[in-house]
């Protein structure tokens, strides 16, 4: 079972050739779409949706990710073995996905090897097709990551600093992630359940549902992603509070009826 | 074979996760990915679609829709058995494609159970992943639906009003579909075919394909799902028209040059 | 193994009724998504991206391409026959793939014939759920494409002219694609690899990598796809050139400094 995460977009040629590329190599291979509209070059997002899929597949799923501003420079592209295996540029994208599946080895992917083995020169601009692809056929076949590569330290794989940052008495938090209904995802996870969250000068009751608000008005609550999430009930918070991926927003969390 | 029609969009990690709990507990699952692209929370169109989609599909097809905008409240959770399944709320998303599988009995989705079974919590914000994608997987497992959940009556699931109503001399009709091309798509079937339609103030020619007409003009014709369509060669019959789903409108049948 | 390339658009049932055709015959068929997004009636798209597909996917691969305006008229269904198999209307869609799959024979689709097998009446409007999908399962069956229709002669296929034509110190070339991101690609391929390329009065460097300039300047590149492509780093070279599928225009490949 591999999964595909990229911002190839929908329309093009490249999906359908990793695909081929994969096939090619697994014709068994069961290929499951998460999706290919991440926001191009956003490797945020791309993490986020990530850590989302691998919280849900069952063990042993290779999860392909190519969100990959950096093909053709210098940025290594890894294999991460644990509970399940990623496998993606080594540019910050495993930051989230990382956290759930217990990794015990990572391997810098060795691009002669894969040449070798696909019987094809890999490409300067293509490397989902070319290196991502095809070692992730490569492992559904049951090849074992070091033949694939050397081994490198987990300790080195890049990481983005997503973690929230707690203040005197607020966080300073990260947008992670807006979906296609507006909902605004924040950082912010295992907090305890307050009465209301001030963010952006406005304080929105703390509710478990959107239904439970008049249409058009803001909500906060646990989402279904455990991490804190902004919303309107049949709106954007994203347009209403004015905020996108990357963005850094102070928010408090009222307890009492204050 | 697990289809799945929703309104999530292609963008974020919901269908990921969706298919994730899916083959967590049938991995091998074949799942068919129908639309994600739903228009949000039009329960219309999504029970048009899912329509079209079971007349092709094989017996014993579990179908899963999710457009659901009342998740969290009270609205039911539902399975429907015939000679194929259909899994989803009980918020009139049903209507159409229950017309096509012989229903002979429907089960109330009990919470607890999949919860039970699939050892973790529903939230109350995503029963696409939560409830209607395990409850499909736990089917194509072949589980009894009744032990899913308590039968229900047939006749007490919600249905929306998409009959065609007869005036005097004309019909008053819904627009259930309207597709990417703009083809606009009328809640009329089994209809004695027309020499003309007359709708908004025009009088359009029926034939049967778009390029009996010149680019821009607008032509009505049996469609390939079975209702009235219009259509306008090369161009949007919605634009046009001015009409989008849910729309009523006043529809007369010219069988005479008239 | 069947892939599918549409212009059908990703939100309605159609993509899924097709599907649905394809395994009510054979429910074993293993379906790849290619695209859906095909511009509408873009036959020089599909035919570019049909092209890209065949090169990677495994031997005896059925491709089932449906960009088909002229559906409902004279136009014929085929099969090419070669190292795989493609599935599409006459109009020069298989221009471009041809190329990749060593054809051995052809065949026109009797529709009577498919009728016959599929124990329904062909819709005159959708051909890619009633005759191209349905040809194809029947192949993944094994069916031998002489049963579907009668023999015809390769050399009558509809071919696009997608030949570059030599100029005197220059050529004329055609956008064959232009991707998500904007890159353009032109219809030359097996070039002598030069300095500078020139395009529209602009003078641009010929390099391996968009990395490698700066962002929002224009560079050419082998790209992925052996094609000569026009890019902007992180922009649309389309956007910036004014270049839409199908045009043509004039290119001068530099190789000295000039």
């Amino acid at each position: 079972m591999i999964t595909l995460t990229t911002d190839f977009g929908i329309k093009g040629p490249y999906v359908g050739e990793m695909k081929g590329a994969i096939l090619a190599i697994n014709p068994e291979a069961k290929i499951v779409d998460v999706t290919h509209s991440i926001t191009r070059h956003s490797i945020i997002e791309g993490s986020f949706v990530m850590e989302q899929i691998v919280k849900y597949f069952p063990p042993d799923t290779i999860h392909v990710g190519v969100i990959d501003p950096g093909v053709g420079t210098e940025r290594r592209a890894i294999i991460i073995e644990g509970t399940q295996f990623l496998v993606l540029p080594d540019n910050g994208l495993a930051t989230l996905p990382l956290k759930w599946i217990k990794p015990k080895a990572a391997y810098e992917i060795d691009l002669r090897k894969i040449e070798t083995i696909i019987g094809r020169k890999i490409s300067s601009t293509f490397h989902g097709r070319d290196v991502f692809g095809p070692a992730g056929a490569l492992l559904s076949l049951g090849y074992e990551p070091s033949k694939l590569g050397k081994e490198i330290d987990l300790e080195e794989i890049i990481k983005l600093d997503l973690k929230p940052k707690k203040l005197e008495d607020s966080w300073l938090l990260r947008v992670i992630y807006i979906d296609d209904f507006g909902n605004v995802i924040l950082n912010l996870e295992n907090y305890e359940r307050p009465k209301y969250v001030e963010i952006l000068g406005r304080k929105i009751p703390y509710i478990d549902t959107y239904g439970k608000v008049k249409p058009g008005e803001l909500l906060s609550l646990p989402g279904s992603h455990d991490y804190l999430e902004i919303a309107v009930n049949q709106g954007s918070a994203a347009d209403v509070l004015g905020l996108k991926v990357g963005d850094e927003v102070k928010v408090k969390l009222l307890y009492g009826e204050g």
